[in-house]
């Protein structure tokens, strides 16, 4: 990098390879790991301080003025300071006048105070044009080139120019700046990088919660059971026995329940004859976390294909077929084949391999890139009848897998139904009560409800 | 909501949280949504209509006037009626010179009219700024919050700053503007939402028919057959055995027609000697579908491997093993291993599973977000060369599994030969076209061709 | 097309369905591609050409003339000429004033010139609004249509308007442009189409290396020791099991790879007492393709899984199994359970499970697609809690596969250790040195440096 470059103003055209000096008012730890980037990308840099001392920290070949030199150098100001102490930009207002001031700031909390950092900022200096950035880029990541993922830098302001000349400004470095509106979506920006998966948080927790719960049910079937009344020694299918009887179960539970609000809704809107009233509040979450429960039902069935393939690899099981056809080579007889039992076991796996290939369709357009490619009918046929479609064959495997067992009182020890059994009770339940609603005398009104129809208008005045 | 700020003109500077009131022209089902859900996000909204009694539908917040006194209240007029209406704006023209209109009508069929509705109301209402948006959200969508997909809104018109301005209330809303450009696009965005997996339905159709046809092949050759001459009942290889020879026919089939039109395409540009002539319009559709049918290929042969790894899991299977083995433990007798056996058996599986991975890398780098992530040059040699690796990977894998029965008369019955056998005529003819033209001989002249080149320049006159 | 229009100057209002005409200079391949293209879109084209005579290789409705001709008759000129011939352009300049330029060439090098071609023109041409676009675009694929992938069109101008015009010609062409800022982005736009998955050379060329050294390592194991020793003819281990070998060998090592780099960073940085000077270039280059040797890493962790799955179906795996049974029926012998054997398979087997399916989910979140939907925060959890919670499920997998035949000497042949022993050297390493690091006594320092902390201020200066 040219160390004299900084010292120049910045009058080189736009076309050359002259970048325009930048202007940093605060030399903190993002004001310098920017201002190291800037640099390295070819833009001179000086620094407005209260003290002028060129610290070690900041950058060698950046400049540090007061904040009135600093900021008259340059026509876009990075204010890398906190908002508390936003208001010494005051008394620098007509110096400010018609520069682009880009605020990078972040908050502790989520929508900690009433209006957003940046527009706090365009009042403190109505003749500034504000432009938000920055924010979601990371120090460390900034200096040290990792920026593997987050590339995309969220851009917003009222001027459209400044917001252009500051998005050139994050591809020179090497960033993807994404054009947000106007300031008023400063707010949803400054909230963007303090979230951790919010909309996870539910799903997750829920099958938390039925995981434990199964785990210890099937411990007390099959483990604890067989120890006190054979004195078998079964622990070792803690590692693959047991979770191959919780994935299945929690994956068919939590798809039957992504599809459990949309049926709510439906009974709602019919009791109500409107669409013009919100869903409890309950419901209305429930409903945008559906995407999310949805593929945590796949992350779970796709443990439970896992764990189902490699069975046949188990020592146990290795073990328990040759024992068992050694004892009957012993017996000197040879069992015929049991069609019955062929065509069970092969419907059940068939139904499995077909409603997992569905789901996993239903996956793949759940990407952001393939659901952005596809319209709202398209998704609607996707997620809708491909959904219900799934729900139906999981069913189906999971009905067909417990077969016979049903009935027979070996299946209920302590008087605990297997596990799959209580599995299938969601499902059930979805699937008859929409297989009530598409009956016509239902779905005719219901389809007129959501078309704006209302049965009596007087409640909704 | 403030229930006052709808009466008041919208004034407030864009700065502060205050957003500017809207007006809706129209108070059917989209109209009442949108308005419904912009009061939700803080933009009063005033109802433009003929008759101006408040009706109970309309949202609580919104005032309803007049057309002409509606027009007057805001800057952006949301056009929420039909096509065929249109000319009630006629007489406005005055009250809406410099306005914006929001064109968001759709129509019942593709191209249904020579021109797009948004291009006929800019030409009814020449003073005014029409922008096409919202024409592919749903109205029970935006009212229900439940937009877990296709939040984009395509946006386009002809002037900068009034797209702008709507493009920040689609952000507002929650929702993703996308520029398409000038008014020009508002044909193909009237299109898209008629739309559903347009490039889709020839690959299907196509994948059903063969499915059909091979499925009663090999029903016939399967099970049939061996019903009539051993009297034995194999009706359950309907549920796994016979998916399982399918599935990798159509597979390769399907695959193998992926490279049918690249290769013809080929040949047709070598024998007229220029590429400066239309191919037949059957081959420019073929070409453009076959990412789809890719794809479907690739889902048959997901099938397939699921399918193929559940054998040992069988009921059926695991009888067939342990009778051998019972049988071989009666008779005395220890089989030694088969070297022969064992190298065709470790070979097919092992190109089969080189096949399927590299047909797993095409399909991921077929999601739209990679493949916008790579230069042309890196698609042309993951298509191309990968493709063809993945052609010829699984077409080895078929002719190796078939092995040594190609010419055993005991896999014909009734002079039908194996279904694997069918499929794989079109692999081989596609791969031994695509030797041939790899030879200087015609890849020279083919690559001059492609350049711009011309044998006989006079044809194109 | 109709064939006058191409004659009449374009005078037509933008909101009509004419287009304006475009005059392209140049009638080589790539002018003749774009000009075929424009014209089937609707745009009037008009070439401009040193000789005026009509060639037949010329899209047939348009009209070729003089370079000051043609530049009279349309606003955007495409010069689709090479960047050596670019001072043809010098007489035009008063023509060419006010007009915009279309920059399109590629270079053949990587960084070739010490200015982009664009940047060159708009030098040569002060007067016109030079505007970088098409570069991407290969001819072949604009002339049959076979535009699968890459439809993306990287723009860049300093004229916003400009700039404006050029995208809503890409639009038109069924292309997607990108605005990509100032003409100073034109040096990159012009280096991207030059590329070959640049990322990826070292991650491939690392795992070719080790593949073939892991390959010939257990084939001196796995097939001549025993053919040497046994007189055993293992050949056809080459197929699968050796593979099945080398693939979690490589996942293995090739994951820990992708955490080297980090906590090497974080030693330098500790010894360094500051994070303000740069990491050796290796490192630096090591950093940033970690993502591609993690999903290197992954590839080979699906063909390992693949080629485990596959064990029951494989002749020789049935022949072995049923030896060992008859063996064990011949002798009249049943074997108990071994519980000690039934929890090693079943842990290492789980634990593989788990591994595989966290490493799938890193897989996912790299998708372009995904990462960018989230923010800095969860990426960071992702990557690196799940991303170390991988590596210590996977180390764990091979461990207890390993299990107890570490100190067996039956599992040395020719002193040389099994490779999954070999592969276990890095990322024990690695997991050891991470533990050290996360001690409060080593993290707390860390953590102030990489806030910007420094230790010895004066080494900085």
């Amino acid at each position: 990098m040219n160390k004299n470059s900084s010292n120049t103003m910045a009058l080189a055209p736009n076309t050359s390879n002259k970048r325009e000096t930048v202007c940093i008012f605060g030399t903190g730890d993002f004001g310098r790991a920017l201002g190291h980037k800037m640099i390295q990308s070819g833009y001179p840099v000086v620094y407005g301080s209260r003290s002028t001392q060129t610290s070690s920290l900041i950058p060698k070949d950046a400049e540090v003025l007061s904040h009135a030199e600093a900021a008259q150098k340059a026509a876009v100001i990075i204010i890398a300071v906190q908002r508390q102490h936003y208001n010494f930009l005051t008394p620098l207002a007509e110096i400010l006048h018609g520069k682009v001031l880009v605020d990078i700031s972040n908050n502790l909390k989520i929508n900690q105070y009433p209006d957003s950092n940046a527009e706090y900022l365009a009042q403190l200096v109505p003749g500034a044009k504000v432009v938000k950035a920055f924010n979601t880029v990371s120090a460390w990541a900034l200096q040290s080139g990792t920026l593997d993922a987050s590339r995309q830098v969220f851009v917003c302001g009222n001027d459209i120019e400044a917001k252009q000349m500051v998005m050139d400004i994050v591809r020179a470095l090497g960033l993807t700046p994404l054009d947000q509106g106007s300031l008023l979506a400063a707010r949803e920006i400054e909230n963007y990088p303090l979230q951790l998966f919010p909309m996870w948080k539910f799903p997750i927790l829920l099958s938390l919660g039925l995981t434990a719960f199964f785990f210890f049910y099937c411990l007390i079937r099959d483990v604890i059971y067989p120890y006190i009344y054979e004195n078998k020694d079964f622990s070792f299918f803690i590692a693959i026995s047991i979770p191959n009887r919780i994935c299945p179960v929690l994956a068919l539970i939590l798809l039957a329940l992504v599809y459990v609000p949309g049926v709510l809704a439906a009974i709602i809107q019919l009791y109500r004859g409107t669409k013009y009233r919100r869903f409890p509040d309950w419901l209305d979450k429930w409903m945008l976390c559906r995407k999310q429960l949805g593929l945590v039902a796949l992350a779970f069935a796709s443990l439970h294909v896992l764990y189902t393939l490699v069975i046949p690899i188990r020592s146990f099981v290795r073990w328990r077929i040759s024992s068992q056809t050694i004892s009957q080579a012993q017996k000197n007889e040879t069992e015929p084949l049991n069609i019955t039992n062929a065509w069970l076991s092969d419907s059940y796996l068939a139904l499995g391999i077909l409603g997992f290939f569905l789901f996993i369709l239903l996956g793949i357009t759940s990407l952001p890139s393939v659901s952005n490619n596809v319209n709202w009918r398209e998704f609607r046929f996707v997620q809708s009848k491909l959904g219900y479609l799934t729900l139906v064959l999981c069913t189906a495997h999971t009905l067909v897998y417990g077969g016979k067992w049903f009935l027979s009182p070996s299946s209920y020890r302590w008087y605990l139904p297997n596990a799959y059994m209580l599995s299938l009770i969601v499902p059930c339940i979805v699937l008859v009560l929409k297989f009530v609603l598409i009956f016509p005398c239902l779905d005719k009104p219901l389809t007129q409800i959501r078309q704006g129809w209302e049965r009596n208008p007087q409640y909704s005045e």
